[in-house]
């Protein structure tokens, strides 16, 4: 397994927020409709300036530390598609060698450092680490989705 | 300026390849054609199984470190629409507090641990974080893009 002797250098992460939302196992994020799902991604006071002009977007890509993931190998079951052991990279599952993920989410509202949002699967008090506009680049058209072409979700 | 007496945790970052593109500055990034730029993604060789199954996917997610951005205020002027001061994380701007780039590229070909790509804007040896498929969930409606509206770019 890679990892211990890989390649690692001195890249410095600083957690800017948190997410509070009602998920303390990825079961529950599991079981729920997480396109539906509201909850609150809190800016630590000291960045909310760099939250101006985001009121206008209706949507957000949230960037955040996955810190409960566990990366332990190149291989893995998806957790919504268990059946098959598919390349992590082709995969969204959360044990990977950096355990960021991006979300795109519905921006409902912004009241100061505060952001309400819709469709989040992220567990409670996971660490945020950026956050930025969905803009055209990012809605693309004529995808195909390989191995997840015939499944529902996600 | 936040950011050194911000929190700051132990989120220990690998990288697990690199970009070869034709662009030494950002300037140079500027005048191409982002949608147009073919370039390669170079996953090393002890990663190269995490990629099995992505050859499906037409579009992937690449997550990269911006190695020459330097974070110097919540407050910026976009690279391409400078006459306005705005929140960074309303913005695209390299300069962030975690400078980790999301973008979403067309994939043209998969050769073992290289990946032949589309529509990049990333400097030449700019170091790769994570590859994540694009799926449903990243592929939005409805889109409102905030102070871009009437913008052509991004």
């Amino acid at each position: 397994m890679p990892g211990d002797n890989a390649r690692t250098k001195g890249f410095e992460l600083k957690q800017i927020g948190v997410v509070h939302s009602s998920f303390r196992t990825r079961e529950q994020v599991r079981q729920s409709n997480k396109d539906e799902n509201v909850a609150e991604v809190e800016i630590f006071a000291e960045y909310a300036d760099g939250l101006d002009d985001i009121e206008g977007f209706s949507h957000i890509i949230v960037l955040c530390w996955m810190h409960k993931s566990d990366f332990h190998s190149l291989k893995v079951r998806p957790l919504y598609h268990p059946d098959k052991l598919r390349g992590i990279f082709s995969t969204r599952h959360p044990d990977r060698p950096n355990p960021i993920a991006v979300t795109v989410l519905e921006l409902l509202k912004r009241r100061k450092n505060v952001l309400k949002v819709k469709g989040i699967d992220m567990l409670d008090e996971t660490p945020v680490l950026d956050i930025k506009p969905y803009t055209r680049r990012d809605k693309k058209e004529g995808v195909e989705f390989g191995w997840l072409s015939d499944k529902k979700y996600p």
